[in-house]
């Protein structure tokens, strides 16, 4: 019987053992998160560990409603230590759940403590747990550091100043912090915000936006600022994935119907949906980016608490939508035009994981080494389970060899034992294969790989 | 190797043996099946093993019709001795095949023989297990003794009398057998079925039905009758997953024209079903009952046969519908009226495994454990297979240790080993992860987790 | 560790050991594949491994091109060599992929290379490969007697002469090789093709094609030729699964639209793709043949390579089109008829493996052993991990013991080796149930399911 959490926690070989040893100390390059650039500008410090694990984390409030807890105690106005007691008397029944893992990993790497945390033993790992985040060194330039960040991609809207990512490079920080576009609320042409964000984006493109050339003016204006800025992604939430064929007159009336506040029908607002992506990806690849296309989340299914808390609160789940046709439709419009930009596909819905390993297939070559990647096993399945289907699935379709690895996707400064958890994850898969025989025992070329996986494949895709 | 069927029977390391030994000796709650109430209160008897396992079982038919076995020989005219023969000559090779298990597991729990059955076998079984049938104590009364079975959720028409149910209680039955309530012939409106159904439901609720109200308050009068005769669960195939907004109106139509005879669209179908659902949800919600919605089945596949035999004789198959969306409309629905019933989903498509396990967790919370529930690997998920992905896919996204477990959702009397079949994969899939050092090996919590998923967790669940 | 490719590749036990060597001398019986007619009869022989293995495989191509090789090094101008260097270079990185199996084993079985490929031997193993098929003996005719390769199902149109097939079947070679009819050509009624298609056919069947019976009249005539000359098999490939209801007139305005030239509806289309595969299905159960359904493939998502290279080209990938409800109401449709033919289904969509593991269980029986076939993991899924999840989802839903096994769908004469790849992981598959105490160690009847699997079923369901 293994140790929890002991030094070959998921290492299940010797050759585990000696693979992660190659991988454990490499820099980490988180290249997507939703980490604030305002709070890594300021340093920030912390009050306590319930304001660092609990005030922002979707994760844990679910563990928390599961078992049952008020909402008072989660998001509401209960004392920090009572809701801390709460996530203590949840998490010790989580078996088989990666928050249990999360949250001992962190325990450890950020706070020393080895225990395991329980309603026994929530007073002692507060008191811990505060005392260190009492002192001088507990703050978010001194955690970037000590786990060797080297990248932070965050993600930003398009009418952002970018001040505070300006504002991190001029304070010297080792990280690279570089923002991301997402434009989620050009995609949204369906919300009421749609005409007021339309507002906002022209007041800082210094483009008056009267129709759809207009707004394509504006973004190329802001891609251009955002690449100046150290930029080289962009993100997009697909979370129905749409190709509906549209012609520049169509755009031009449904985008003027919109800025009318008319309503729009489904197959209107497909329409331009599939022309901002295509227009754009045109951008973007002329860029040099990467798109990450993250499909497939069913979002803010609870009306009831999205009117006391608003998005993003734990009411999320996996949609079940059919995207290969749509998906290889857009891919393909991009790639007739020769400007298909690296792309990232993740779908939320662990279902899709062949179609997505073969879809990239479809659009590899040219000269770039895993130009089209199957990204990282997505947030729900962002689990022991669901790296390992991922990975074989992309093993078994492609080459896992050029896969850019792990990112946090996180809110938190606490999440980076994330990636010791996939690096752990990785090697064990491929000592397992080793250890079956599937593949020559070489340490060099495995090695090779697992630092590739680790951190030198996104390295290099992202070229920053 | 170990040895087929022995006492560690699918158990993996000395802590699973250790786990299922705290673990085998609870009660049973077989929360959900389609035995036949009569023949619990008249405490049936059984003329030979034929009838008991090859009368009523689709699951044996369907091993038996792959093997090529002429309908003769399987729901045809053929002796109970040929179909015997012919089903021993089937099981022989069902390698891989939970019934190879099932089977048995009967022969040794019930019978005492602990021997192969084959056509070699054939007749030394059938010997043995009619002369155990034909002893005074084979009865259906001692058979729920024997195996604990402290309580039974069987599936009934809200028209019932529910007289067996009262037969039964007043037999002084330690077993407590309640009723579930499954409206299915008010949601198929669309059947030649649904006028002369309301006859039915409108004498026995003493209620005139004119109109979707009328329905609606003969609905209440059952639903009050069923919670007065110990009900305390809904039961509902949802084959396909709708939501279509609609409105009073709407509906009134849409009933008016059913009972005139005149055709419906499908959305006006769907509309209507929405409606029942949302409106009986209510008062469901009302009773503090739980509500089981079975999802994605395929029925009636095949006509030739259909004709013949007709429903539930083994034709059915897993349908691929799309429910993420109109399911969480539903349950969106009932949460804003404050009337989201505790609910139990199933989906009999395994790849729909996470989109149910993230679906609960979207209208967890306010004080009640576990109260929206992943229902247990259901009918042909009902294998080694299915109970690992469903339980891991649980465990992944939410609260394993709150999970209510098993249900043999069976027409036999001989089906309660599923419940031991169920515990042993239980306890292994958690000494696994203790084995490998991703949970504390700390016997005492473990032991109260497997505890409360084998029985505990129902236990409280349905307030019985 | 084991060693890689080992005597005991992929065999985790004695037994498994034991069972591959009752298997691993038995016949091959591939009754489905690409392989040209043209090139058997002709005896081909090879200029040298490049050409073999590089130039029609598009599974290596898509490896290449995500390892980011200039198109000219896979289909392109470079030389021989070159494209040979490049693939060396590809493979040696490809952990985890099936291809690096079949490539090794390839080396082994036909060149005796135990040494592993990489761009560092790859002058060594081109120079050895070279010298092999430089050899007298390296010829195709040899290398089916090498393999004991019993029976070839190759893929044939409709308005083929099948002259090659007659050439084989003169020149006395030992291997059956027998036409498959895939009237694809005849499916895809909105193909531009289709209507110059109807005038060869026409030809060929000496029917003039004015309507759709005079279609099914020369549609019966080649099915009568097809089975003259050995054919016991039809293959479609139906991307999307459709069952549109029609009328004998409706497809008769279809047709006569088409051959006028004239566009149709999407509807149009599905009604006439229905009758289509029902009126055949009606020849091919009259005969006696059994039909092979590949579903779900989506085919040729990148235009600009499509424009250069045409299809089958690696350019395919999985569709995730709902399947269910169709595939079940054409199977019903055919069966009321008491015209279903033996039929093999195989879904791309791994996502599917339960819906066809159940699908196949509506229509089984009355006589015939095992007549509805769960077809074998299907191209992209042709890996251990694909094929342990459908032999395993086989299993828990029906008899496994009764599958007719593997094919090749290869276009290349040096794909036999995956019949031994697949029965190692057959046989492990097995004797991994009879270690773990899930079936009893029986071996004389695990060595007969074994073999049936292997051989046996194969030889039975197609009666060549």
């Amino acid at each position: 019987m293994k140790e929890f959490l002991g030094d070959d926690f998921l290492l299940q070989s010797e050759l585990a053992v000696a693979l992660y040893n190659e991988v454990k100390d490499l820099p980490i390059v988180d290249y997507h998160c939703h980490l604030e650039p305002r709070e890594i500008a300021e340093n920030k410090r912390f009050e306590n560990i319930t304001e660092i694990w609990l005030y922002g984390d979707h994760y844990k409030w679910r563990l928390m409603r599961a078992n049952g807890v008020e909402e008072r105690f989660i998001t509401g106005d209960a004392t920090d230590w009572e809701k801390f007691e709460k996530w203590a008397e949840t998490i010790e029944d989580c078996i088989g759940n990666p928050l249990y893992h999360w949250t001992h990993l962190e325990l450890r790497r950020y706070f020393g403590y080895n225990g395991l945390l329980s309603v026994k033993t929530a007073k002692e790992v507060w008191d811990i747990c505060n005392a260190k985040i009492a002192a001088e060194n507990f703050c978010v330039h001194n955690i970037l550091e000590q786990f060797k960040v080297e990248m932070i991609g965050t993600t930003d809207d398009p009418a952002d100043t970018l001040e505070h990512h300006a504002a991190i490079k001029a304070s010297g920080l080792v990280t690279k912090v570089l923002p991301t576009l997402r434009p989620g609320h050009l995609y949204n042409i369906d919300s009421p915000n749609f005409v007021p964000y339309l507002e906002k984006l022209s007041a800082i493109s210094d483009v008056e936006i009267e129709n759809y050339g207009d707004l394509m003016d504006a973004m190329q204006n802001r891609v251009d600022f955002f690449h100046e800025m150290g930029c080289r992604m962009s993100d997009i939430g697909m979370d129905d994935v749409v190709f509906e064929e549209y012609s520049a007159f169509e755009i031009d009336v449904i985008f003027n119907k919109a800025i009318s506040g008319k309503p729009l029908t489904q197959e209107e607002i497909d329409k331009y949906r599939t022309a901002l992506m295509v227009d754009l990806g045109v951008m973007y690849a002329d860029k040099g980016w990467a798109v990450q296309y993250h499909m497939n989340a069913l979002r803010n299914n609870n009306t009831l608490m999205f009117d006391v808390l608003g998005a993003d609160k734990g009411y999320d789940s996996i949609s079940d939508g059919q995207l290969a046709k749509p998906l290889a439709r857009l891919l393909d419009t991009l790639a007739q035009e020769g400007k298909l930009a690296k792309s990232i596909l993740y779908s939320l819905n662990p279902a899709h994981d062949d179609i997505i390993a073969t879809m990239i297939g479809n659009f590899q070559g040219g000269g770039a080494r895993g130009k089209i990647q199957y990204g990282s096993a997505w947030w729900v399945n962002d689990t022991k389970t669901g790296m390992e289907k991922q990975m074989t699935a992309l093993a078994n379709n492609g080459m896992l060899a050029r896969f850019i690895g792990m990112l946090t996707d996180s809110r938190s400064f606490l999440s980076y034992p994330r990636h010791e958890y996939f690096r752990r994850i990785m090697v064990n898969l491929i000592a397992n294969w080793v250890q079956n025989g599937e593949f020559p025992n070489d340490f060099e070329k495995l090695s090779q790989i697992a630092k590739g996986i680790a951190y030198y494949n996104a390295k290099e895709y992202f070229e920053f």
